[in-house]
């Protein structure tokens, strides 16, 4: 094993990914993914490109990882003015980062046509910020944009790029398949010429994209052919079609023999296992459905609907599964007979302290509940304690702590005395709590929170008990389209004791989405404090 | 040119694309998709599994193609009944078919587990099954199930199977990778393997999945080793990860040289710009949003974010894009965001026709608004129709059509007369039209859908030119967490032009940004309606 050669994994989704259209990440969203990343083990996190936008800039006022090296991305110093007083390059010395990673173009018609300087301007500028990178003791990398569709045209310049750069200090030279249109038999050969060219394989990486639908496939054929550090990012998000799944890779090196045998990452089996959890973390954060058939992660990634593999895979999965679906923390589902159905909602509840006979009456009810839900809208999959409490009302009993009697809210847009417009928000509610119906009001920052600071305002004996309840997050999705459509509102809370749940609500009415999926979290809370609800080990 | 090589593409969206969860198509979607992968050149179109269930069954009472040859698909006969006395082999014949497609177990160990039968009565199955099926007039292929894996454990067994099928008249013998995760260097190291044992190269096909998101590449290894049918799905349904990308692979064989130079398909150049059309018509039919990062097809395919790319692009789309968008009949869009430079905001305003010199200080101003107004949480390059409206504000002049003095929505939950728990929505609206003060009420499925009715039911002199504006979508994100949230709403509309424009708005009140998306949605219509804004070629 000690044999087997370390290929380094470098995570752009903070500087590549953020060029994906409708993904704009905020300073806080970064400093959440880079820690993500961090914790998983990844080599390299590329945060962005500081000095070219304020988030950029205020990301890299301070080293966002702990163990994986920081890095900060941007150009090469221009041609006429020298790199102690190029600004851009100033700007990348001052970011507070592991590495600087300069992106340099490779093929010579871009040098003329986009920079406008000469091809030896070129180079002279490669090597002058890595010499200034290396000399502020930063660790330096060289991203040759356009390299193999450079190589093609003009494969000299290309491979003196390459040179250049290593010949400078650089500790990678990244070939860049910038177009995404390289397939992997010319990958391949192309790796191969710039290693003979000199630059060994252990200081090349490989930056892919996906626009032929190769992206992994290009990336695993560089490597083959002899590179040792591979870029890519969660869930594949980047510029077009996206850029290699990181994901993906991951998997496939620490799982599939032919790479395992010969080559390890920063990531150990398991660590894996984490694998389903980081890529759907990462869409929770972008507010997407996660890929149902992702490799590896995806919902449907081991799921078989009824047919001719359904049995046989149940008899013996590994015959019908390329890896595990435990290895990377994912589950394997047979979609088959309600019997196979079953068993799984026997398992899941069981998970969950709820036992129940296969041949009671009320599971098959609890099924059927759960079938007519989901073609409602509904989204248990993501709300466990929605689902918990469904189960337990249908099995068992869930006591009515309090009854809303109704709700009202009122949002309300006009001039204030001052002749600004203003938009307020204002909810009533009237709850029953033994007997006694008690009012409250409250303001809010928009209907749903006021509803919310109402609805938790006064629930009488229960009051004390909700003190600590905390919503920590509020998605909406929308299932169909117009502004009739139907809405799903899921809901995270937290309490001190740090355990989290997630509630759901569906109508076409985004408020009464809201205020089911609030009713949940608060019963919820209150089941939990009585024991009676959440025994299941905190994930 | 005429010494190309023929790639035969073989379509199984209706079969294994059949196993995709939440997938099941009626005989009419049935009939509607063989008609669109007939008419686009596809070789073969593979139907279903006729005598498996009632719909495949139905499916197989006619030929449903003209050009393509229709193929059903099954079983090879058990192994202890003859030919003549199998009645799975007989509901394969009786279908009006012009090829069967016959799956069998190229995997010993399959063999004796899941058949149950010996490695001898395989193979007699499948020589009588292909010599019934060429008996009764039939082309037949054998889907060799299972053959990469089971020629690792046990090479001898699958070539046997292999060259069994040949043999016997097979037209075509498919080395399948069932599981899923074969890498390229394997799919092409067995393929030769087979080659060298006898079959010829001409006789083989590949069927791939994605379970490690190399489905294209392993097709196109199968290729490059010698095999010349390749078989996928539309859109790269299927199974878990799905299938093969037929729509990928068109394209890849089509459009890049190192393929389209040696092979040639049934899909000319001509056909190629029907293929963005194909791929969106079918997932219409699903029903489902389709892949914006798809390739070739997808939405983002050729978009690019302002950034270093973006204006070099605009001067020569060629070094930036590794095949034409028009190629494929998808567009080529160049996207304002935060990272935008000033000669994409130029760019960007002359395709919409407004024209502002580069020293402009208000083409300044704009570009800082849309700095300010992204680092809010708004999404220009998503809402076309805002960013226009906010450039011929800042650059120009757009008259105030109508002012909205004030609005309220209240929704109310409250036990109506017959004591059931109800919802209601209402919202009523201020607004001043030529001086004169109207007010609107309405009710609605939720709090935006009633002000959006109550918004656009007395514009006064206005009214008859939104008659016919319809909104088409409504998305919300929420930009961080808790109800206290920044909500961003976008909205698309409509009129009777066919054309499309997304209006955007934020806030912490959900109402107050889809109120703003609404009223820039109004604006941008009655500016259009005079020539005045969407002067863009329709897209």
């Amino acid at each position: 094993m000690s044999a087997r050669e370390r290929i380094y994994l470098f995570d752009t989704t903070l500087r590549d990914g953020q060029q994906t259209p409708a993904i704009d990440f905020s300073v806080d969203d970064k400093i959440t993914i880079a820690r993500m990343l961090d914790e998983f083990g990844i080599d390299y996190v590329e945060g962005g490109y500081p000095g070219a936008n304020p988030t950029d800039t205020a990301f890299f006022s301070r080293k966002r990882t702990a163990s994986a090296s920081f890095v900060a991305f941007g150009m090469t110093k221009r041609a006429g003015v020298s790199a102690s007083n190029d600004p851009g390059l100033a700007a990348l010395l001052e970011a507070d980062a592991d590495a600087i990673c300069f992106v340099a173009k490779a093929w010579d018609y871009h040098v003329e046509v986009a920079l406008g300087c000469t091809p030896e301007e070129n180079l002279d500028s490669i090597r002058q910020s890595v010499e200034a990178a290396v000399g502020a003791g930063r660790e330096s990398m060289v991203d040759c944009e356009h390299f193999f569709d450079g190589y093609k045209a003009n494969p000299a310049y290309a491979l003196a790029c390459a040179k250049t750069a290593h010949e400078a200090g650089a500790r990678w030279i990244v070939l860049c398949d910038t177009n995404g249109g390289t397939q992997p038999g010319e990958i391949r050969a192309i790796t191969r010429a710039v290693i003979e060219a000199g630059v060994p394989g252990d200081r090349l990486g490989i930056h892919a994209h996906d626009d032929t639908g190769q992206a992994v496939a290009n990336s695993l054929a560089a490597i083959e052919a002899g590179v040792r550090q591979v870029q890519g990012t969660l869930n594949g998000i980047g510029e077009r079609c996206g850029n290699a799944n990181l994901v993906t890779l991951i998997a496939t090196l620490g799982l599939k023999s032919v790479w395992s045998e010969r080559f390890a990452t920063g990531i150990s089996a398991d660590d894996l296992v984490g694998l389903t959890r980081l890529s759907r973390t990462f869409d929770e954060l972008l507010n997407r459905a996660p890929d149902a058939q992702a490799p590896y992660v995806g919902a449907s990634a081991f799921a078989t609907k009824a047919g001719i593999h359904a049995s046989a895979l149940i008899k013996d999965p590994r015959t019908y599964e390329h890896v595990p679906a435990e290895s990377v923390g994912n589950t394997r589902r047979v979609m088959v007979s309600d019997q196979g159905g079953k068993s799984n909602f026997i398992d899941e509840l069981k998970r969950r302290g709820i036992a129940v006979a296969k041949d009671d009456p009320r599971l098959d009810t609890l099924i059927a509940l759960v079938k007519e839900r989901e073609a409602e809208g509904y989204a248990y999959e993501g709300a466990d304690a929605s689902f918990e409490l469904l189960a337990r009302a249908t099995l068992g009993e869930v006591p009515e702590f309090f009854a809303v009697d109704s709700f009202r809210c009122v949002v309300e847009r006009r001039h204030n005395a001052r002749g600004r417009l203003i938009t307020l928000s204002e909810a009533v509610v009237k709850v029953t709590v033994d007997g006694e119906q008690r009012m409250s009001v409250a303001e809010g920052a928009g209907p749903v929170n006021a509803l919310d600071l109402a609805l938790r305002k006064d629930l009488g004996k229960y009051q004390g008990e909700i003190a600590d309840l905390e919503l920590v997050d509020y998605k909406v999705r929308i299932l169909n389209g117009g502004t009739e459509a139907i809405t799903r509102v899921l809901i995270e809370s937290t309490d001190m004791t740090g355990q989290r749940w997630w509630t759901v609500g569906v109508s076409d009415n985004i408020i009464d989405a809201s205020f089911q999926a609030l009713m949940d979290s608060i019963t919820f809370k209150l089941m939990k404090n009585r024991g009676a609800a959440g025994l299941m080990a905190a994930e």
